[in-house]
């Protein structure tokens, strides 16, 4: 893992959060992004090498929708940077690791991304994700 | 904020924790450290920049104790480095959030370290934290 890529938290309202996290971060939003795949509709902010994704459902089927029902609001993943995913993801499934996708797929912010089974992980839920160069 | 300085996560088993963090994180754990007046005991992984804190309760009247029965274990919180710790409070007070310490507390790791409160940060339980020089 060479670093933190972003930390994503789950967020009720976007606007009110974007507004939150530019006064706490002291910086502004440099993208919004919503991936219809998933349900959701992403705001990014850099800290020093990784990034806050703040994520909120776009629909009540959305994985957002149902950890915010489950957990709250807060933080929802960790995401790694990987320098090759397909390899990383081969490393983990030989040490008993629980991958969710056992083959990368296309994330926000033009990543290939899989993530990990929180069963696995000490309930973390954790994703690779490589920068595509396609 | 400088970068992420670590990501807090809590745990119930420590010693089963740091085998699945070090094969995950492909690195070894590099300081376990107890703060007595927190109630916790605390294991330290680096990633890029940034660390990876794992957090197992002491006592059952501990703040770990407690978000694990409410919430789980998982994310706990997010820590930030800061070069002036005390004028980053001024800042962020001056902007409406809730400190739990307005002067900051020595944390562990080497660090002065003052905690938001989740109710002014959309639900995110945010440190500071500044390398103590003393």
């Amino acid at each position: 893992m060479n670093k933190i890529e972003h930390i994503g938290i789950a967020v009720k309202d976007m606007d009110s959060a974007i507004k939150i996290y530019e006064q706490l971060l002291n910086t502004k939003c440099y993208k919004i992004e919503e991936v219809q795949s998933e349900g959701v509709k992403t705001a990014f902010f850099r800290v020093g090498e990784s990034k806050i994704e703040l994520l909120e459902a776009t629909n009540p089927e959305s994985p957002i929708a149902k950890f915010i029902e489950k957990r709250g609001v807060g933080m929802h993943h960790i995401a790694f940077d990987v320098t090759n995913i397909e390899a990383e993801i081969e490393r983990l499934i030989a040490q008993d690791f629980q991958l969710i996708q056992k083959t990368p797929k296309n994330g926000a912010d033009n990543k290939k991304i899989a993530f990990l089974h929180p069963r696995s992980t000490a309930g973390l839920l954790v994703e690779l994700c490589q920068e595509r160069t396609d």
